[in-house]
């Protein structure tokens, strides 16, 4: 079995001996896992919202029914449909054509639909972290569960019910890892024109910057091209942005495209990879928008998450690569300023849903 | 007089205890003055095609004019046009019409015509430097010049000629201090959807960090504020990007936006300046381009860079704020790759001539 790793968002990184891909075949007749999300912001209403539109297919949610039920209530009347609430995910096929399958999480977190919608509580923070730990499961002991899609949690409700993970990934990938499994993740932000992955993800730019190894950026490398295999890409074409303003000007801005980027484009290469650069951060995006490459490595949060925004979050989804089980998620918060006025746009859920899909070749 | 400035590219900033933009009133009737760039980049070329274009109007280019010449020659036979060599930007009455007006450089350069494209040469750094110390002169001291747009330069040319600063902006803040002005310079890359202004440029992303503070934000949105309503707004509305991730998640991923940010914003804000966040680097430039704010202040350099440029660089432009001239620029480098085939694309110089044009009420 493949070597555990420390839970460490940001942390030294070391590559891989066996590609955590390889050690997992998905239950392809299983249903899709649609987690709840915190209960008080947008998740409950984008999963109705999916529902209603036909967009969740073989999709079962995991959460709380009677949250699901108060935010089918914010939809018009004749778009509402009935909770049915299951015990497992394979009871989907008992469940009536019309109603929204639901299954129960396997530990209950009750009245949360009748807390005020868009504030921080704990309640809401540990019964989200509880659907994720149960959608793992499902997935990886249970084989009931072909993928996980994650609808949005607030990191500061996980902080109050002492979660000890700043997100999804990371919480992910310890779930994997307390099952045996390699869990090296990295967080892909893909939309229509634009793949990033990036080398870290929750920490301060400080720690970004001070945690960038060779090692960081040959993993995430051969994660990357190892993922864009499963997707279908053969041979991707991967850019490398730069650390520093125009990647350092030859060591003007900065010596970490000397010391550290270049070293790993230059073992990527040397292992196959089609891995170039390092380029300047702030145009490499637009070239790879324009079909210069096919995934662009970002060096931290903000550089590749700016741009797969920029143009409206709408059609972003967030892929976690380099875990045994495929997990996609929309790539906004928990909105909690739009919580419970029944004007959230499911469109970035609805995307992430078909992504998964695509996944697992559905 | 006002203070000088130690010429620090990314240094301690120190509240401006006068406003640059009143000490000096443009020459209205002087013409534009737009340098020639790095002889062997592609900025000669870009330069005559906005001249064929119409889109030079009453500018001047200074230059060697054997540079343009040869730059002429990589448009059709059709588009050429003469080149008309002139001691003066005033002698533009009495160029022929039909021909690109060139000012000799004070220090010529010769030869730079016969050296090969995409090169960089340390004569052709020297050069162009020198043509950007001429249009200050031109524009301070002589009064032949109303606004500056400047060619693109090539800073390993620059670095080779000895010139010590990294970029025009630098160049030109200290061209002006020499004289006396108050320059207290910063970046703004605007399109026609978004503006945005650096705290910092040219440094590595580990010293914008360690350079950033309360004055160098607060002088940020000061000069911000001050050039918004020059521009004709009144009441600018500038949000503030955080440095970190989710702009430090409440102190989770670093604490530069409690400790320095914030302030910053707390201390414009007391002086009437519609100053908004911090808010999380990766949406506020999207909420921006939808018209939530009038300006964002971004951190460094790719923070403010990625989402300009994302959309492409043919209509981005320059414009350096906090100096008693009016200066912008295109937003693209010399394009080393491409010089001398006749391909690049003049739209941004055209968008930075329309810009300058603009700043002085033309």
């Amino acid at each position: 079995m493949a070597a555990r790793l420390a839970a460490d968002p940001c942390g030294t990184i070391k590559p891989m001996s066996t590609p955590a891909s390889s050690l997992f075949v998905p239950a392809l007749r299983a249903p899709l896992l649609v987690t709840m999300g915190d209960a008080l912001g947008i998740g409950p209403e984008i999963l109705c919202k999916a529902f209603v539109a036909g967009a969740m297919g073989d999709a079962v949610v995991i959460g709380e029914p009677e949250v699901l039920l108060r935010a089918m209530h914010l939809l018009p009347v004749a778009q509402r449909r009935p909770v049915a609430a299951m015990t497992a995910p394979f009871d989907l096929a008992d469940v009536p054509p019309g109603c929204l399958p639901v299954v129960l999480p396997r530990r209950r977190h009750a009245g949360l639909h009748e807390l005020p919608w868009g504030q921080v509580r704990a309640e809401a923070g540990a019964a989200a972290a509880g659907c994720v730990e149960d959608a793992v499961a499902w997935v990886l002991d249970d084989r009931q569960g072909a993928a996980i899609v994650t609808a949005p949690i607030h990191k500061e409700a996980l902080a109050a019910a002492g979660v000890p993970f700043p997100g999804h990934t990371e919480m992910l990938a310890h779930a994997c890892q307390q099952r045996g499994y390699a869990a090296d993740e990295r967080m892909m932000l893909a939309n229509d024109e634009l793949r990033t992955v990036l080398v870290s993800v929750h920490c301060s730019l400080r720690q970004a910057i001070d945690r960038l190894s060779i090692e960081a950026v040959l993993s995430t490398l051969r994660i990357t091209h190892r993922s864009a295999q499963a997707f279908g890409l053969p041979t991707p074409r991967i850019a490398v942005a730069g650390l520093n303003p125009h990647a350092g000007e030859g060591g003007l801005f900065g010596d970490e495209e000397i010391q550290l980027i270049s070293p790993a484009i230059e073992l990527a290469r040397r292992e196959g990879i089609d891995a170039r650069g390092p380029y300047a951060p702030d145009t490499v995006f637009m070239r790879a928008r324009r079909g210069e490459f096919d995934f662009v490595l970002a060096m931290y949060h903000d550089q590749g998450l700016i741009p797969v925004k920029y143009l409206g979050v709408e059609e972003g989804v967030n892929v976690t690569l380099g875990l045994p089980l495929v997990r996609t998620s929309p790539d906004h918060g928990t909105a909690f300023d739009k919580a419970g006025q029944g004007v959230a746009d499911p469109a970035s859920l609805v995307a992430a849903l078909r992504m998964a899909r695509r996944l697992i070749g559905r």
